[in-house]
């Protein structure tokens, strides 16, 4: 199944992407896309239900995230060994695990603002854990049980706030709209193998990053059953799981980075596509 | 105002602690202490209710965090002078920044879990400040009409998954109920000068910290101010602040630690008290 939330900011409605692509409103069957529908038993009423007796949504429509209420949005860093050598840095003995703030979750074509003074806002296609059942130190072996689905996500990144403001990255990855999300929660059983999928993201149309989920340092399974050795994980909770190289930071001969104007362009193999323009900060 | 919330966990009822330091009943006037009862207006309904005609609550009662539904829980690390140096850091040129995840969100006197296979479980008494209006990019003058009160808060470490297992702090700072919170939000109206409160937190009857908020490196309307730089801080949301000198890393000679059977009691000045009982884990 893919799902999705549809609507404007805030307003957004649940839907179902049926086999043509299209969107069906499942507004008859539930209010929102939520920890509870998200859980097993969510997703089995959901999956009972034929998808050509929902009403069709006449688009285009604007995508949210694909589910609401994320309490938790868990970040790993240099979980490709490619992406580790570009930012010059060493392969991590153990996942890098970091924050980003929830408040900056947004739908996945919603503009992303360049933050006032920033010179080095930077772009990383990942893939997204959607956690479906709290999960506390779970194996390796039943960690994907614990998962809802996967999506797409833009880990954006605003490198000086991240590495050179001391102590930890948390500061420049949660500024608004730095994490656009989904545009689609696919359900596991439709994505299949997790650590095939191939993913690839364009700055101008340019291919920047060009990459596969194959190439991870610690596959999805073992990154959920890592963190949940030191913080319990929630029904609708995010996991982004790193990026491939290619990103701004490790551009040769000298990085470059994103400015107003610049249009980012990202996908996953089976998970859908982002759009998102990068705009000027105005006034708070 | 004093406000709590009181109850069994996940049942919690909002209660007001009146002049004779009882707890009172709100729930006839609102369900629960949320991101809307903390707001201005929320506020301002809440001080217009004479406390003499709200039920008195029997008690004993559990007390849980004072306000629901807390989307970003930020800390601040080494905001006390004395405290980077025990902790053999250099004083920070800005505030030091980590996350704790929400999921560890617990009342004051509830049992702390010591993780199995822990041997640096440590304490911190912090003052917490509990946001109570939407912030971005506040400047210091404006940041404390976005605060809606204060909290005690214990900042339990633990300090190999902090310091020891790469990069980011995160790891060490939100395992299962390692954050509790209150017992009362008291608002600022009533705590008046932030920087001007005692703080103290006893092991085993034994002082081991005895502080001042006086001391704090970056004040709370400059750490609220600076954090609004590089995220939007939502009502609920709590920030703690950092800790004085006495935290287990830094007694001397040696570090010592908390093993299940401890138990911890800590204050701050017309915030109220803390209570918990450090215990084993048990299985998952």
């Amino acid at each position: 199944m893919r799902l999705c939330r549809y609507g404007e900011a805030g307003q957004e409605r649940p839907g179902l992407i049926d086999a043509e692509g299209r969107i069906r409103a499942l507004s008859d069957h539930l209010t929102d896309i939520d920890a509870d529908a998200i859980g097993p038993d969510g997703l089995a009423k959901l999956a009972a239900i034929d998808p050509e007796t929902l009403p069709l949504v006449e688009e285009p429509v604007r995508y949210g995230p694909p589910v609401t209420g994320t309490r938790q949005f868990v970040a790993v860093g240099l979980n490709y060994a490619d992406h580790a050598a570009e930012s010059n840095l060493p392969i991590p003995e153990e996942p890098v695990v970091f924050n980003k703030w929830v408040s900056c979750i947004q739908g996945p074509n919603d503009d992303v603002v360049v933050p006032t003074g920033s010179r080095k806002t930077d772009w990383e296609v990942e893939l997204g854990v959607i956690i479906g059942t709290r999960a506390w130190r779970v194996s390796q072996e039943n960690a994907l049980s614990h998962v809802a689905g996967f999506c797409v996500v833009n880990d954006v990144s605003e490198r000086e706030w991240q590495a050179e403001r001391g102590a930890t990255w948390d500061k420049g990855k949660g500024f608004p709209t730095f994490g656009p999300v989904g545009p689609w929660l696919v359900t596991t059983d439709e994505v299949g193998d997790p650590q095939a999928l191939s993913m690839w993201l364009d700055v101008n149309g340019r291919r920047v990053q060009d990459g596969s989920t194959a190439t991870m340092i610690f596959p999805v399974a073992e990154l959920v059953a890592y963190i949940s050795n030191f913080m319990t994980l929630l029904p609708g909770d995010i996991i982004t799981t790193g990026t491939p190289p290619g990103v701004g930071l490790g551009q040769r001969p000298e990085p470059w980075y994103l400015k107003a104007g610049d249009e980012v362009v990202l996908g996953i193999a089976g998970l859908g596509e982002q759009r998102q323009t990068f705009v000027a900060e105005t006034a708070a």
